[in-house]
């Protein structure tokens, strides 16, 4: 017998989104495992595994023939498709048909501005854009900037008549599938082939390109659901098989923090809202016994302030996250309250972490905790993902004392962290030096060794000698009852060269004053040892909006662009309140 | 700022037991993480996660310092250390120090033949062996023929005075780790550098070499873990990091079913019995709150069969998982009777898949079954672990029908099978090829999906044109409360070629004979349609005891040696009940 060895099905086996892929269809073909439910129309699609892979199939061999897309090498992208598309059973199809096949997924964050979106196509040379119907007027008012970079469009609908456009080529999706086999042939790819490529939000400039391979989303999914077995948090139960998952970030942002994979491989039935509406989701968990999610405090607080929300059968709801910024405590006790499986869980992660990064993980000595002390576990922002090195390190790279004070730079690697910015050697070089990528977030390190943001490098807040740790004074803001939303933001000083101003709103209905507010964190904050006197802002200003980025971040630049006007209707606390001192 | 791309800690940041290794002592220092209990004095030992780290790394400095260890390159082995030692704390030290170092781990399975055990010692040129004192008269009796092949030695033991003996240069392990520093700076191997070397048993020829890559071991204990956080069945909630394991598995046998990597990956507490004695398992199960471990079903038998069972509070125990074997079922009765915590899960592997490849996982529509229901379940083969391909195919090489009737061989391929067998080429051609590891084992498939194993390939009983399924039949044997051991071979026969004959042994105490044996398989078995009559053995044979390997397996080989001797003593069906036909 001639003796031949097979390294890629043995020790280099190459660990591929395609196996994660064809999970749920070899083990569960007839059961239903994607749900998606029209936010506008309200009609309801549901597919079994076998028919979502078939689709997929269709998809892919539709991708290789008439859309002509061709695969990479590793390390080198194939052509980037894109997508300007919501959660659905489409969007789903296209994250794994797309990398399957060799190609990039580029899901266009439609929440940027247009000039930025204008960027990211033109930078990552997408060949093909899949477009919701929804979202075409968007694409039709930056067609001329993007239609010599793009070669083919596909319309993505509900109702397959294609549109009056000027968009072209334009296909139409489910005629191109009907016209394909559901017979394909996956490619064996390199493990390093790259799968997607993802945009920053691009607050301190032009959005950066994050490629990562299948082997990094495959090694990310695989950390996640170890992790979920490791943990004693009870909420962790409710992550098995049987879970019914519903996706609300939207999956152009960040992957939609790990749930287009996370679920798949754990063959959940996977409910998609198209967008978020709270009719829709109240809807959902109750037709489709939703037992988790996870959702940013913007969307929680629509949530728990509907008025209809007493006539859903919410019970399924086992565990409702909350990542992606501060909780306000008045939110999270009306969650408690309203909503059976509410739990906060605070997490940390950017795009270049693809984000899975830092979780608040319960660790396995606090497992008889009572909830009360857990939460407050759950809300620091937590310990390293199992596989990944993560340190708070000083400005000369060494890792700062565990004492809850000490602050520096978190940096990472391993397994799943972006390689290099595409096209951009002098912004990665920028993060990515001494063996470490460097976040640009700031941190101190607590006795139990959990990590807990403070700030971006570039947010930071200097009073004389002293950086201010304003994530620490808006958690604080941001506790106070009547407090919808808080952030602060460094304003010149001619003594202390920066002084913090607060910039607040209220939950509706209140009719509190800067000066209630500033009772409130001298009574809570100074008095009960949280922050020092020094640390109090100096301004303080309740208004109707703050600026924010497309996932809801506090846009810190937009308001020192608009500094002077911010300032002009703030409140100075020395004028509140003659106790109050300034000193550092 | 010089631009610099690392994708060693990024895209291709390697998967190393290292990172296995660090992850408790980061997490959990100060807290017990190793336990063990000398068998015979009694005496206990407990480390926490930094003690045993700090053990380690002295270990890994006197490997490469004093004991002059050299490491390999990606897919090249460096040198062999091999170990003759049971369950203890200094046998995971072991575990880790060899391959984290770059060296190749070869656990000698002390209980194959002592030529057996020479063979394998000169075949991986085994540079170094750590000898536990128990295990020192096996060493002495082979010292000649391996001597020139082993450069030096280490005495293992809790007495650390060196023992007379003829074994030099012998060193002591405990005075070799206090001679060195407790900081050991370890290498960024690539993760292709071999870890472990392990040797089949051997039924069938001289034992051969299977090596395994970090990637390979990495990955074998993420996707088990990722699989318990996934899987419905209400055993696995007993996982998590509070578990209490205890690895009963010999540690020199198929890296004790994976216990040592997925327990130090989860931060367990560990608990070591040196080797299995069944007080130590009831005392060390009360003193440190053991929660789930993993026995054959012979050690099952010791444990349920102690007279002083009931002195001993168990109630700790919320898993005892029983495979390696079938299970019979007056020993389950007995056991779920006794033992608070008893499940019986089936599993299968082999040392060529180091050795996690199908487990009976309980499926997803399956968790509302009764007890009894998922018992059934339970006791089938399984599924494929997620991440490995595995088939049962026909002759062709195509996928037998899911009937539940048709048997075909087993074929896995996946990311930690193993690649070759080492210095073998021909071998390995016996069961590479196609791009495939043939594994030499029969099984049919049911209408859910689940894998039964029929038989190997050798062991199969023709009998005229149709292959007697023998686990079938062995395992319907076992099923009678008054059945310990059951097994089945072929007996030459003019008219079939082949015919089954059944070889038995009784619970102590039992008086049945072959005649009621025979009444039992006609009454369970053929009346009720799990076998048909043909299937019925032509001669049974109850017997004191019945030939095992080191693992517990039967021999059949053994059996077929001295076939007349048994034939002789057996009834022949026939003459037991003259009803009984054997047509095919």
């Amino acid at each position: 017998m001639e003796s031949r060895i097979y390294p890629e099905f043995s020790v280099q086996y190459p660990l591929l989104l395609t196996t994660i892929m064809k999970r749920p269809v070899g083990l569960y073909p007839n059961e239903i495992g994607v749900v998606y439910r029209n936010p506008q129309t309200g009609q309801y699609f549901r597919f079994t595994w076998q028919e979502w892979y078939d689709r997929t199939c269709r998809l892919a061999q539709a991708l290789k023939g008439p859309l002509g897309v061709l695969p990479g090498q590793a390390l080198e992208p194939g052509d980037r498709v894109a997508t300007m598309a919501l959660n659905h059973h489409r969007h789903l199809e296209l994250y794994y048909a797309v990398p399957c096949l060799g190609a990039v997924l580029h899901p266009i964050n439609v929440r940027l501005s247009p000039a930025h979106i204008i960027h990211t196509i033109k930078h990552s040379e997408d060949r093909i854009i899949f477009v919701d119907d929804l979202l075409l007027p968007l694409l039709e008012r930056i067609y001329e900037d993007i239609k010599d970079t793009v070669k083919k469009f596909v319309y993505i609908s509900d109702n397959p008549a294609l549109p009056q456009t000027k968009i072209e080529p334009l296909y139409e999706y489910e005629t191109l599938l009907k016209e394909q086999s559901s017979e394909f042939d996956w490619p064996i790819l390199s493990e390093d082939n790259y799968a997607t490529l993802c945009y920053t939000t691009g607050t301190t400039g032009l959005p950066k390109g994050c490629l990562f391979t299948h082997r990094q989303l495959y090694l990310q999914t695989l950390h996640l659901a170890a992790v979920t077995s490791i943990i004693n948090d009870p909420a962790a139960k409710y992550y098995g098989e049987n879970a019914v998952p519903m996706i609300i970030t939207p999956m152009f942002h960040i992957h939609a923090w790990g749930a287009p994979f996370n679920y798949v491989f754990a063959a959940n039935k996977i409910v998609l809202p198209g967008m978020f509406t709270v009719e829709g989701f109240c809807e959902l968990v109750q037709t489709e016994k939703v037992t988790n999610t996870g959702v940013v405090p913007t969307i929680l607080a629509m949530i728990v302030e509907y008025p209809e929300l007493g006539k859903y059968d919410l019970s399924s709801l086992k565990s409702l996250g909350v990542g992606g910024g501060a909780l306000p405590l008045g939110l999270k006790l009306k969650a408690e309250e309203k909503i059976p499986g509410f739990t906060a869980t605070s997490g940390y992660g950017m795009t270049e972490t693809a984000p899975a990064a830092v979780g608040a993980f319960v660790k396995k000595y606090m497992s008889n905790w009572p909830k009360e002390k857990l939460d407050e576990v759950r809300v620091k922002t937590g310990i390293p993902a199992p596989g990944l090195e993560v340190q708070v390190v000083d400005e000369q790279g060494k890792p700062v004392p565990h004492n809850n004070t000490t602050v520096g730079q978190i940096i990472i690697r391993g397994p799943w962290i972006m390689m290099q910015y595409y096209k951009e050697p002098e912004k990665t070089a920028e993060v990515w030096y001494d063996g470490w990528f460097h976040t640009g977030d700031v941190a101190k390190v607590d006795q139990e060794d959990y990590i807990i943001i403070a700030d971006r490098m570039s947010d930071m807040i200097r009073s004389g000698a002293e950086m201010v740790p304003t994530v620490l004074l808006e958690n604080l803001t941001a506790s106070a009852e009547i407090v919808l939303e808080a952030t602060d933001v460094g304003v010149p000083d001619p003594i202390w060269g920066e002084r913090p101003m607060a910039i607040v709103t209220l939950v509706p209905g209140a009719k509190e004053t800067e000066k209630d507010l500033l009772k409130y964190l001298e009574a809570e904050g100074v008095e009960k040892g949280k922050i020092t006197k020094w640390m109090l802002p100096d301004f303080i200003l309740i208004t109707e909006a703050i600026p924010k980025t497309s996932v809801g971040k506090f846009v810190k630049i937009a308001i020192r662009k608009s500094l002077d006007d911010f300032l002009s209707k703030a409140k100075k606390t020395s004028e509140l309140n003659r106790q109050v001192t300034t000193g550092a």
